[in-house]
């Protein structure tokens, strides 16, 4: 039993740390195109990567954070930056944007399985189990979105992707009601919210516009 | 003693109710003018609606969240943003606005009774509970503002609007000093706040300029 | 040593103080430069002073806040404001601005110094100590700007700041490290951040543009 439990542990915190890289370069890319200062660079990635699980662990109050635990992770995402700075120039920026579709789409559902995870484990309802897992997943990119003084893509892009975090939430609340083991509800989980957005993406799903046939500017 | 506690509670309940739906209609509009995909816009009426409340209990370190304890509430306000979202058209708009005036100004006063209301039951100074007081009114469309990407309206539109929450907070704090029951210092609180806020939009009270004969561009 | 303690805990309490002001007027002359209203003013203010602090001690969860437990000096940021907008016009916002860059040095070396060292009294890692210590000094200024709706200043403008204050952080932990008293490694944190940013100002240093040769738009 204990055993297993650690084994557990250990996944959620390897999945943890895999988005957390992907999720720093999203973050970078943008901080660059906004043309903001290496210090802004650092700051963005680093908010990107770790804002949405800090976000997560404030409002379930649950301490210490992922990053104060494991500091180490801190200093990789440091590095990170301060290589891609040496090494990225901005006709890169476009190409590492698009090969970042699949390692973005898997940590979001790393992050989403993860969240919602540990919302369920604090015995809270299932609807805020699946708003857990979409805060972590999404938020962070929120975030940087606010930080770089855009709205964020999330909200105005009409490319499903918060949308595909909630759904892959309520995978592992019904794996749960299956009585599967966690490793598999995670499992199932990331995968789900992975694929959609995958596929999304792929085949060009677009959310359906807010229909208004001609809005007064505010 | 327990029956008119309990009251209390119940009634400080369904007034954090009562306000939080006006919050996410409002919420709802500046997201639609913005032209955000449905799900920003659920989301932005979503934290409109809850953003208020819950910085004040993160301040407060006070938990469980509202909408953790009552998930119910999650799940109205999002059938409220799927049904908006099939019958509101932009020419409904700005009449939608306009019809707001009154339930916003009354869920203003609520949410102002009931933020100070909880600080002071926590033991906190006079300003700071009047401080929670305007918080919780006034921050869920802060953060709407802030991630639609405005300068929030509750600091520059000129209009009185924090400042009937501040005035609001402090009748609460008035009618504790004279030993006034709870249930009639949130009344008073409440009814003081959203008749300050009315009063002043029929009258056309502005805030004064700031007087800056001519401001250098930051 | 118990009087040496509270020796050390007033010193970081008159520390706090200090800086909160000359953050507060900046505050307020970025508020007044985008024309808030006068509630926004002083919620800017406020939010400049106490803002860092506050997302410091979230973080951290600690409570009660600086501000709570010394409710009077929300008091006297308020009257600052209000003075302020009696006395100040715009032809002395950018004097006073420039007046401010030896104080406001001074805060952000007192801020990232008592951050810092109430991250280490918690038994923090080092680099999470000295990015508590960032936060502190730093995210006052960024959600002024993320409020006024600017790309924050701190990560944008090249000049160093927040790197200013990192290095201040370094120092704190370095003189622990060396053993010397808590009174010390304070007070040369706070010299060696505030000297940094005096220097760098005046000896004109930007950090390096980050390297993108032609950007595509976003």
């Amino acid at each position: 039993m204990l055993s297993s439990a650690s084994a557990v542990s250990t996944a959620l915190g390897a999945v943890e740390v895999a988005g957390t890289l992907a999720f720093a370069v999203s973050g970078l890319i943008v901080a660059a195109n906004k043309r903001l200062d290496p210090v802004g660079v650092c700051v963005i990635a680093g908010i990107t990567a770790f804002g949405g699980g800090t976000l997560r662990d404030v409002l379930l109050d649950r301490r210490p954070f992922f990053w104060v635990e494991r500091a180490g992770w801190l200093w990789i995402v440091l590095g990170l930056c301060i290589a891609a700075m040496l090494v990225l120039r901005a006709r890169h920026l476009a190409p590492t944007r698009r090969a970042l579709l699949w390692p973005d789409a898997l940590g979001m559902g790393l992050f989403t399985a993860n969240g919602a995870q540990i919302a369920l484990d604090l015995g809270m309802p299932a609807l805020v189990c699946v708003l857990m897992g979409v805060v972590t997943a999404v938020f962070g990119g929120v975030l940087r979105d606010v930080l770089c003084n855009d709205v964020p893509s999330a909200f105005s892009d009409h490319q499903p992707y918060a949308l595909c975090a909630f759904a892959g939430g309520w995978v592992l609340l019904g794996a749960h009601a299956l009585d599967a083991p966690v490793w598999l509800a995670l499992a199932a989980a990331t995968t789900a919210a992975a694929a959609l957005r995958i596929v999304s993406v792929y085949a060009g799903i677009a959310l359906p516009p807010w229909k208004v046939d001609e809005g007064p500017p505010k």
